[in-house]
């Protein structure tokens, strides 16, 4: 049981004092090795410091509770114990490594310190026991190393150059001495060569960072401890947080675990496995490892890892773990298995092997792409590992986008020459330009450029540019790499150890046999089988109906939500697109945007400029046979399926921007002078036009748009439906903020409809209005008076509730998220406090007055999870988004209906 | 007893069907010509159709209910007895009047009919009975005028040009006759010319109309009812309603009367008199009259009318009534008491003598201006006529305006010559360009000129350009004159009677003497005095202090009011100036408003061009000297008082709105490039900046800003309350949305505070915030954990609402008001079933928090009685506004806590 004060958790002898569920106390890693301890499975012995240390740590100016030193020390005796050695003895030394471990896995954002507990004391029982004084040293040079630069650097709050660190700087006597030695790789150094290299390290310590190397395993360990816990507020970890919407206030957990080696000899080895092929899901075990190795070295991309098995070995020449060691193979076999079926998901394994015997040093639930996601979530149901609803549990709706990005057009890929070939990291096509580091991706993104991040590896400081990048393309690393799997996270295209590339980081360019690629060269990706072409070669977009596994899903998505899901959309091509997606029907369909073709603006034109409504109603009336063919066109391509048209909203200055030159040619087309024209798109100037002359204030005053715009939905309408099509027009009169404006714009919408049946015949339609200042919802119940349907603009709604102008906001936003004065941008995710409560107030007076009132959302949160679940919780019949979310949003409507 | 489907009341005999208090159903004159009925006053026997009628009449496409020929004839018949006389009978013939009636007095937007009932059947009759044949003619020769006029040329949906109507013609057939018989006034005509005038009349009548005049009495009686029914819906009477904020749907009653005669001879005459002054409040009767007249001519202001008393005959030379007819006058001071009495009120009452009889045919609530509403009010309560409360709720709080209003500087006033004298019919100062037509004085004052509107004598027609102009001037007609009574209503400064004018419309000029004023010169005049001079004299404002009724009408409000009154003030003289008003503090200082003294305004432009925080505290800690000076002022003004300051609002391209060579003078100073400077300003351009970087954003993203302000305010309030003045600042943060942006400021405020408080001591001082967009109110409760106060910012408020930007409404919101889509301007009165709810959500949030929260509201409505009785009802603790309406709050507060 979690007790109050009890601050360390034992895990050994097959006992663990935690268990797999209690992440928030113990971290991911801490809950996973509690669990696999219980489980019977082989684990080194160790101990979790909870996430309530590194709360209590932040909150008491970086001191930790009195009773933690005393726990600690009781823990590693119980672990000294299990493990038959002893921290700091010289005969049976115990080894220990020390890692975060926070609630949700944040890969190589914080500390880790290995091999804590070598010294000059403790060296000597090493390697008596191990018989083994070179992989000692290397052992020592590692701990030196990581130590340094993890404890000592950033507790002597030095912030060096890049490349100027005390790593760096290690580093480079390391290869100083390898070409002394003339040695190629680290493990040609004898063990001589590592013992000096040692002193050199010692001594290089003190002499930069003005403090010796500490001799004493007790305060290696608490440096180690410290580390970590600082490194959970380490500028990288701040910038995952952000990006992954991460509680500063969780903390992470310390695991303080026994070191087993991967690196003592020919019979031990270290890997990483996942339970499913996390790239696409595929139900077969999958890792890489390498023989010889620290567990750092597989992840770091250095070497290049072995295939586990013989299975995904392919045309590798590469040993597999299954033909290498059968026996441990087996065995990990059988505890992958074991693992999966206990924690029903994919798990994601780290292991070391120590002379021929296998340690599991990590379960987790194993991240994976959209494309993998939805297939493993498919695939166990089908398995019944796993029921239909926690199917659909499984898939972050977002993770759909992936299955909807665009992929490299086959046509053009094949008459295209691959300039080298990759892993294929990360699923789905990309084309930019070359940049070659972190900050010139995230420079040139934000100069609205795209671009293709090249690295040799990538590293936790190069998170900002590779979430800004299109996609990411590294020389290194395998399929478990950093790169690939924050790729993976994000579902971002990525290819990772396409070993061709040469990079020279110092000129900014890389090549590839003799072809040179420079800094902002386009280059595209195909990342689904890792494929680079140099230029742009054409995307086009996927077909996620092909996908078995996704069309499942969202069957199953469809059979539980509640939610019905429509599209924003203003052209049959794109009604069409959506109804492919799933749509619904139509949720808005913006007029406006229909006015802009060269005969259209000039009518529209005339009608702005005219003085009488007379004049108005000659020039609107120009429009009529294009909206009307417009509207035929939308009507019939969402057949079956409502389409709500809204009437014109935007201000009419926006159509009247024009040049001098353009100002004289429509001068001289509506035959008024020049001066005469300036005055009038003058007076249409406003100070605010976001609160000004638009929405239905413009039907009111020019109710002659609002005719012609009836008249063209209403014969068009008619027309089809004579014709035998079934078709549901619903028009929507927009910014209504008082009941009299839509008693207004009703009537003659009405009218209109009536004059309509008289001539062509009944069809079908309804009227309603959309929801977007405050006052609608605070007189909701009267607006429904007149209203058959409302949709909530939640865009403009936003705006009017904080009074922010989205095309303003950006000289405060930025500030106001990194204070976190606001948790997100209102504008992606709806504000559930503010303009959520609004809008429940709307639906709770608008259904007071209209028990079967439908409404909907059209604002951008149509397509948001989050927003989507707000909406079913507050009793909406529909959300509208644009057709690329559509199956986001039928996901978020099932998760919202199952929770 | 009111029934239903009862629609004609009777009063004849001393009794009527109805009663004084039924003025929603018989209309103010229908409901006091019962009541005097029933008091035994002398009314001629009548009945009244009710307002019912005329809501049945426009809802059922102008058709009568069927009950109502029948229920007219029945009551016709008991009129008859009555007076002993029978409609159209030839030998006792019964003439009757048709008169208008609403629920509130519309005086001359409605029509008229008078004699109705002469035809050539019962001339002969009339003329027997009254021995008069000149009289009769005289009597049938208006009928034809009018009826031609107001029944028959609008029931033929004529609308004549200005000047070419039927009435302009047959008047020029009178002024034809008098020039032929050398006459110059219509009593000069003989019964003869007369009879022969008749004969023209209806031939013209049948020719211009192509109708001939009826010579049914039943028929002009019915014509006549529809013409009044049918006036309601007149453009006059509409644009009145607009003005007054009279419902379209409460209809007018009609009044159909016997008639009798002012014009019968020397023994007869016709009246309007007061119970008390109207323009001053004196308790006096007071009056005018017109011997051997009909009603119309005393209010048409034709001729001249003679006093009533001789207490207010001063110098004139003509008559009085109690000189002329004492018993009569004797009479009617006894039937004014009891009515006075009866109604505890001042009565506007109509009499007329009829050789040597008195009948009363109107009585109602007089009005007054705002001085006389305030005298009779705590007059009549000192008398015991009515309560304190009562008169708290007789005056209405705008009319408070005219005793603030300005007057013509006494001193200016010494040294000018006056032009003419005329009466003061409406006191207070005016001056402004002379215009002669009421068209033209809405045309110039539309463009921001003050006018004054110069006519002989005004009509219903002229009320637009009346209202437009500062004050009017009239060369014909007494103190009950069209004009007078207008301008009483609306507290508009007027002068009547001037005789000393000779105005040539034509020329548009007038002279007096060989003085000639011509349109667009200026004049004033001093309206409580009656005086007329030529050019611009000062004005200055009025000291309400020196009005003894006046200051015991506040006492009593003071006593009443549970709503605190304060002021919006920017300097120490608005604050002195609010504090005779009665502020109690100040409820809004804007900081901004200091930032334009010229040391001042570089320091704030050096601050906004600065490129970082170094830069920019630097330059805005210049301001401090300035800032804390311009509290101190303002403390030490309110003393003893609380005043709000709130920090920084509006964006800041408000201060650098600069031409070329501003811009390149202010790049010199602060040593950059003119391009460089350039630049900076437009990047502060923004779309709406109303919804942009202002208010609380800057203080967030500048906190150097806040930080300073808070500096200034509490070096100021330290300092002050060491030297023992006792100084409330409260520091109000602006356009909070969030509790995250209030918890910000908050903190930069309070570190300030206790900073001075370390160095100077301790003063006192609370932090709050302005409510002024929707989402603070719905999220108040959680800001109210960082506020002690909220202040609602209603005119932010009102924008953020409803999505109006109150420099933009100006194309829609005429519209609006005109089609009635919206009551009211929402800037000018809260809108209470929007904001307002929002405003109510925003205090019970707030105090379901914190219990003692200290609310009020700043917006411009703090002055608005309605806005102000909202404020109380919601349970508010004080309102602000600007120094000249504290009087008005004060004294709506007051009638809030009353009703």
């Amino acid at each position: 049981m979690a007790r109050k004060n009890k601050y360390v958790y034992l895990f050994a002898n097959g006992k663990a004092d935690g268990k797999g569920t209690w992440k928030t106390l113990l971290g991911g890693k801490g809950a996973g090795l509690a669990e696999m301890t219980n489980l019977g499975v082989p684990v080194p012995a160790g101990f979790t410091i909870t996430t309530d240390v590194c709360t209590e740590f932040y909150r008491n100016k970086q001191k930790y509770p009195a009773a933690l030193k005393k726990q600690v020390e009781d823990a590693l005796a119980k672990v000294e114990k299990a493990m038959e050695m002893k921290f700091g003895d010289p005969e049976k030394p115990l080894l220990v490594s020390v890692r975060s471990g926070a609630r949700q896995s944040m890969p190589g954002m914080m500390e880790t310190v290995l091999n804590v507990g070598l010294t000059t004391q403790t060296i000597p029982g090493m390697i008596a026991r191990s018989n083994n004084e070179r992989f000692v040293y290397d052992a020592y040079r590692r701990l030196i190393m990581m130590y340094a630069d993890v404890v000592m650097e950033k507790a002597a709050g030095i912030e060096p150059e890049e490349d100027r660190g005390i790593r760096q700087q290690l580093e480079h006597e390391l290869e100083k001495m390898k070409t002394a030695k003339g040695c190629k790789l680290d493990t040609d150094l004898s063990a001589d060569d590592l013992k000096k290299l040692c002193v050199i390290f010692k001594k290089k310590v003190k002499k930069i960072l003005g403090k010796p190397f500490p001799d004493d395993p007790m305060e290696q360990l608490w440096g180690g401890i410290s580390a970590v816990f600082l490194s959970w507020n380490g500028k990288r970890a701040i910038s995952y947080r952000k990006i992954e919407g991460i509680p500063d206030d969780w903390g992470t957990a310390v695991n303080v675990q026994s070191m087993v080696f991967g690196n003592t000899g020919k019979r031990s080895g270290t890997g990483v496995a996942f339970t499913r092929n996390p790239a696409t899901g595929e139900h077969a075990f999958f890792g890489e490892y390498l023989m010889n190795a620290q567990g750092e070295d597989v992840v770091a991309g250095i070497r290049t890892p072995q295939p586990i098995n013989k299975k995904q070995k392919g045309s590798s020449k590469l040993l597999s773990l299954e033909e290498e060691m059968p026996r441990i193979y087996k065995q990990l076999v059988q505890i992958q298995k074991k693992l999966e079926r206990h924690f029903r998901d994919m798990q994601d394994l780290e292991f070391t092997i120590q002379d021929g015997k296998l340690w599991m040093l990590q379960t987790r639930v194993g991240k994976r792409n959209g494309t993998a996601a939805v297939r493993m979530a498919v695939e166990m149901a089908k398995e019944r590992l796993i029921t239909q609803k926690e199917a659909l549990l499984r898939v972050a709706p977002h993770q759909l986008d992936e299955l909807l990005d665009p992929m490299v057009d086959p046509a053009a890929e094949k008459k295209a020459k691959v300039l080298a070939k990759g892993l294929p990291a990360g699923p789905g096509g990309a084309r930019g330009q070359v940049v070659f580091t972190a900050d010139d991706a995230e420079a040139w993104a934000k100069k609205g450029k795209k671009v293709i991040l090249v690295r040799n590896e990538t590293s936790p400081e190069d998170v900002h540019g590779m979430h800004a990048a299109e996609a990411i393309l590294t020389a290194k690393g395998g399929m478990t790499s950093h790169a690939a799997l924050v790729a993976r996270g994000w579902g971002k295209c990525c290819i990772v150890g396409c070993g061709a590339l040469d990079i020279n980081l110092k000129k900014r360019e890389f090549s590839v046999g003799k072809k040179v690629i420079r800094q902002g060269d386009w280059i595209t990706l195909n990342g689904t089988k890792g494929l680079v072409y140099t230029g742009k070669l054409n995307l086009h977009s996927a077909d996620p109906e092909k996908n078995v596994h996704y069309k499942t899903l969202m069957q199953w998505a469809d059979k539980t939500r509640k939610l019905g899901v429509r599209t924003n959309a203003e052209s049959p091509a794109d009604a069409a697109l959506a109804r492919t997606f799933g749509a619904e029907g139509i949720g808005l369909c913006r007029t406006e945007h229909m006015f802009f073709g060269p005969e259209r603006i000039k009518a529209i034109r005339e009608m702005i400029i005219a003085e009488d409504e007379a004049g108005r109603r000659q020039a609107v009336m120009k429009l009529l046979p294009f909206q009307k063919k417009d509207f035929m066109g939308i009507l019939k391509a969402m057949e079956g399926c409502p389409v709500t048209i809204r009437t014109l909203d935007p201000p009419l200055h926006e159509f009247v921007t024009l040049d001098k030159k353009q100002t004289r040619e429509l001068a001289r087309d509506l035959g008024i002078s020049t001066r005469k024209l300036e005055t009038r798109i003058a007076q249409l100037h406003e100070l605010n036009p976001m609160l000004g002359h638009r929405g239905c204030r413009l039907g009111i005053t020019y109710p002659e748009v609002t005719e012609m715009q009836a008249r063209a939905i209403f014969e068009a309408a008619a027309d089809l439906t004579r014709k035998g099509h079934k078709v549901y027009p619903e028009v929507m009169i927009p910014l209504v903020g008082s009941p009299t404006e839509l008693a207004n714009q009703r009537a003659i919408v009405e009218k209109v409809a009536q004059e309509v049946t008289l001539k062509k015949g009944k069809f079908p339609y309804m009227i309603g209005t959309m929801i977007e200042v405050p006052r609608a919802c605070v007189v909701a119940d009267r607006i429904a008076e007149s209203a058959e349907f409302f949709s909530f603009g939640t865009n403009d709604l936003t705006q009017t509730t904080f009074g922010f102008s989205r095309d303003d906001i950006g000289s405060f936003l930025p500030e106001y998220l990194d204070r976190k004065i606001l948790p997100a941008d209102p504008f992606q995710t709806l504000d559930q406090s503010g303009v959520g409560e609004l809008v429940a107030m709307g639906v709770k007076k608008g259904r007071s007055t209209r028990k079967n009132l439908k409404i909907g959302i059209c604002g951008e949160h149509g397509g948001d999870p989050a927003s989507v679940e707000f909406c079913h919780r507050v009793g909406l019949n529909y959300v509208s988004c644009s057709p690329y979310r559509v199956p986001i949003a039928r996901l978020a409507a099932a998760q919202a209906a199952l929770r």
